[in-house]
């Protein structure tokens, strides 16, 4: 057993970083000492952690001294900046934002789909993918390996946590204020009302009337699978649920897999569980993504339809990020991907 | 002109008995006599039109006698038992179930798609098609008219309303209760929690794991388009919002089209208005059908993504329903379908 890390958490006070501080305890993560940074405004603020106050601190140049490992989770202009610096001074990154994903040098993990890339790695920065990915690709990565993916069309139902802790709070306070007949006036984060409402992602538009959140699914889909020819069309919307994404998911493959064949091989995929009702309400808190309504879609061979729901903090990142530290530690922290046999 | 109608409305005191009747007024439809109809619940109950209270009446075999034109408006059970007995005494039928949709020769109508069966009609019956058809073909109809429709993978984002007033009330009612931390124990409509929450669409599961909204879309969508070929995979998802349908729609066509072009047909189209940004909120209320973010979806040739929002209540109920009846009696209620030509 390798000695226990030096840690350090960048956004420690977001709601990634609140979740990847229960983790460290629930998990029992192999920690000596943790570091808490975060923006000017969390400064001065303490996080509980172990029945110890750790105080939030600027980063400094000097910050990562003496860290093993740092999780980088308080966006991707943050990252940009100092997670260059870390890796200098020798620290192991695991990135929580998109600033490298598309880095063809930076390893881009899901453990239960690709951790090879953990074994022999070369980089000392590993890149934590999209939540919208992470949910799309823990149930298509084990049917692609069985019958090879061809194209998918996924509609997002994506929850107010993939903006931060504050458009969470924002939701409920404007939807309080909807029913009491109040106005709410202090909206700062989403762009439209959100009450009993919906509209597009709120990332920028980008290239051929795509939002930037779609290309992600798209280019990090393509680069986990190592399949530059698989077609990704998403369609990327915000709902007003606190903190579980949903996707519609229209999977075409190469050979044909029936809708027996895809339950098989997804009941058998670690880190995905079989439910007949999927629910951002019931996916909350749970660290497996659940998978329901595996149908053959009888509009084109070849072709499924899954109905996909998991927790966006957890599975969709701050669990993500630390199986991919326990991987690098040799922490069996879930199943080899199955092999492409029934 | 033709002289005013005596007019009957099953469902009279429902979400789209509601509606139906502010359209009365508001379009000052040729309206001579009004009789309202209701379930024993609503008995007793009266409706205020044009100033003065009329009472909800039970119906019974005689309740159409002397009728011009009956509205149905309270599911398909009612429809089924009472529409034979309103056609036996010579009335005009515009039912809004499902009941008899799919009967060849019943006509399944929009307005603005289809309107050529009201003209050389030989049924006293018209169907009026399901919210979530409506709307997908409001956008559809004007460019399979260009580059004839192929497939069409669409997810939906449907709103309490479709599942009437009791839904809207409920919703709010248990969000009031989640944000204040209360239980809420009177949830009759919706089988799950429904504050912050979504779920599959909550009707029957049918043949091949399809939902059978799900299979009225494909259903109603190749009998209003007159084209069996046509392609629909449907996944009906139940959103925390009060009245307005969303839908992702990935529409591919036999023929070329470009956004552009698509574009151009749809800002001629009647009943359709483009937006950037189409969100629940905006349509709610709002007669048109907002279409936002045409897209050529690079995945596949001659494919495209639209965003579609629409008022269930409107368009997709009364508004439609009222418009078929403008339409027989020769009132000029929307243009004719645009030419396949740009």
């Amino acid at each position: 057993m390798l000695s226990p890390l030096h840690i350090g958490l960048v956004g420690a006070s977001g709601a990634v970083g609140t979740e990847l501080i229960h983790l460290f305890e629930k998990r029992n993560f192999p920690l000596r000492s943790l570091k808490c940074f975060g923006s000017k405004r969390s400064q001065g603020k303490k996080i509980l952690f172990q029945q110890e106050e750790i105080p939030i601190e600027a980063l400094t140049p000097s910050s990562f001294q003496g860290l093993d490992l740092v999780f980088f989770s308080a966006g991707s202009q943050v990252s940009k900046v100092w997670v260059p610096l870390a890796l200098e001074q020798g620290v192991l990154v695991i990135d929580n934002s998109s600033a490298f994903r598309q880095d063809p040098d930076v390893p881009l993990v899901i453990p239960e789909v690709n951790p090879h890339l953990l074994k022999n790695k070369s980089s000392s920065l590993i890149a934590n993918p999209n939540c919208a990915t992470i949910l799309l690709l823990m149930a298509l990565a084990p049917l692609h390996r069985y019958a090879k993916l061809k194209r998918v069309i996924v509609s997002t139902y994506q929850a107010a946590s993939g903006a931060g802790l504050q458009a969470m709070k924002e939701l409920q306070e404007e939807t309080l204020a909807v029913l009491e007949n109040r106005p709410y006036l202090q909206r700062t984060i989403m762009p439209h009302p959100y009450a009993f409402n919906l509209f597009l992602h709120n990332s920028p538009l980008k290239e051929h009337g795509y939002l930037e959140e779609e290309l992600k699914i798209l280019y990090e889909t393509q680069k986990i699978l190592e399949d530059s020819t698989i077609q990704v069309g998403a369609t990327c919307i915000r709902v007003p649920v606190l903190r579980a994404h949903a996707e519609a998911i229209n999977a075409e493959f190469h050979a044909p897999i029936s809708s027996q064949e895809a339950t098989k091989i997804l009941l058998k995929s670690p880190g995905i569980r079989l439910v007949k009702q999927a629910m951002p309400l019931e996916a909350a808190g749970q660290e497996e993504v659940l998978c329901g309504r595996i149908r053959e879609d009888r509009s084109l061979p070849n072709t499924l339809d899954l109905w996909v729901v998991g927790d966006q903090l957890l599975k969709g990142a701050a669990l993500n990020a630390i199986q991919i530290a326990e991987c690098i530690r040799g922490i069996q922290t879930a199943p080899e991907p199955i092999l492409s046999t029934l």
